[in-house]
């Protein structure tokens, strides 16, 4: 049970988090931290918290666990300004979608005076902000933690335990492994959603009618892409190496195809097409 | 009132026709024509034809209305099989999901014996086959249809006024230009999908954990990879030059974010983002 559990952006992931503390009765007393007065009156509103403030060295004055939430670009920062007032031993782990990046900054800032663990709950929905937020919100959901050589084996533990007492499933990767990976399943399809709607704009510029002609491909394809840009620009420049790796396989895939249909090659579209339709059809 | 109404491939668009039909009393007989004896007994099961058989020529010889709804690459052989069996006069369309090639094609082989005009309901859903047919599939849906300078008047009203009973929203295009816009909103999704998938997999021969990663971002942007392969290969290749042109759009835009984001450009990265969500999220 911890003393003083601080939660940094109490939106969908952060306010959830705090209903799953409190259910199961592992916090003395949650502290929100956000800028914003609408987030700190609806984390208090659902129970998320105890307490809500906008000030950050206040709320994490001798904190015993930090869990932040904040966006990806203002992890660092964030870091750096709590670490000189934490309890000595703190656990902080947080819930960006990148981790190579944040757990080399992050680590670091800590030091020995607490213990830096990072995380990426695999939860969420198309909703943001605390009224969102559910106590299940992590039942079933992978929970990645990427310790270090340099981690505290203790302070994982606590981290494994805790995630399974919320019905996640963690999964312990290296940071690297999960940037390469992620590129894959989540940043790639937002960048290719994002792509598929800046074509779409432009016949739109040019014939009015084809957004009477939107399928459920396009719908599907591209409904990330409504998603937040700030959101999405502070991690694709987070993972930026993983990323263009994964646009490059992309490219290599849509120019295998490109070539198949120039030419004909009834066979090889096939070919391709039911390869992605068997890898597809797997999950 | 049609005498003999026959329908080609009456799986989950050629039932629901049928029995749209046959809810407004439009035929006085319907009757069926598919190879697989599953889809001929499904489409007499639900009520969709009152004759069905494999036997083209039999089931076109003197019918005076004919739909169209088998696979894209076997639309011409169809109609040239059943041209010189037609009754004078006799108007056929189709339910093909592209159309500058079959309107070429299929037009020239009726001559002036039968009436030919390309359409494309825009209704569908993950289901096939004819077990999964409603009456009110194509109701609000957008039903597009492609007149040429050669398209008989009578028989386009005819058509027309057949959707609007349907309740969809008869759209009339050229044929090119419905080419043109549905590689931008059913196309290139289709192959943007098949792509990431094709990402995926390679990922996953790399590192199984992949699966356990996988986002909604993925879920949703490669859903309509699980399609058919035949049926999107067929619809490729016979819409080929407008999926090139939209490739190379893609093309375009990927490169724009690939140079933004390799140059850490943060500004370009966060309007190119913007102006996409902006799009998505009029619609």
């Amino acid at each position: 049970m911890f003393q003083r559990l601080v939660i940094v952006g109490p939106g969908l992931i952060g306010a959830s988090f705090g209903l799953a503390i409190k259910k199961l009765g592992l916090a003395r007393e949650i502290i929100g931290v956000a800028r914003s007065l609408e987030t700190q009156n609806g984390a208090l509103q659902i129970g998320a918290c105890d307490f809500v403030t906008s000030d950050l060295i206040e709320a994490a004055t001798n904190a015993d666990f930090v869990f932040l939430a904040p966006p990806v670009g203002q992890m660092k920062s964030v870091c750096e300004r709590i670490a000189p007032v934490l309890t000595k031993n703190g656990i902080v782990t947080d819930a960006g979608s990148t981790k190579a990046q944040i757990v080399r900054d992050c680590e670091a800032i800590f030091g020995k005076n607490a213990h830096f663990i990072g995380g990426h709950p695999m939860a969420g929905s198309e909703k943001v902000g605390p009224l969102a937020a559910r106590a299940d919100l992590f039942e079933s959901a992978t929970w990645i933690l990427t310790p270090t050589p340099q981690t505290d084996a203790d302070a994982l533990q606590v981290l494994q335990k805790m995630t399974e007492s919320f019905g996640a499933r963690p999964l312990i990767l290296d940071a690297q492994t999960h940037d390469e990976l992620l590129a894959v399943t989540s940043h790639l399809p937002h960048i290719t959603a994002a792509a598929l709607t800046q074509v779409f704009g432009i016949a739109r510029g040019q014939n009015e009618v084809v957004a009477q002609l939107i399928a459920g491909g396009w719908r599907d394809g591209t409904r990330v892409a409504a998603g937040s840009a700030e959101m999405w620009r502070d991690i694709c420049l987070s993972n930026r190496d993983a990323i263009l790796d994964a646009l490059d396989d992309l490219s290599l895939e849509l120019n295998h195809f490109r070539a198949a249909l120039g030419e004909n090659n009834d066979g090889s579209l096939l070919d391709w097409l039911q390869s992605a339709a068997t890898e597809r059809r797997r999950f």
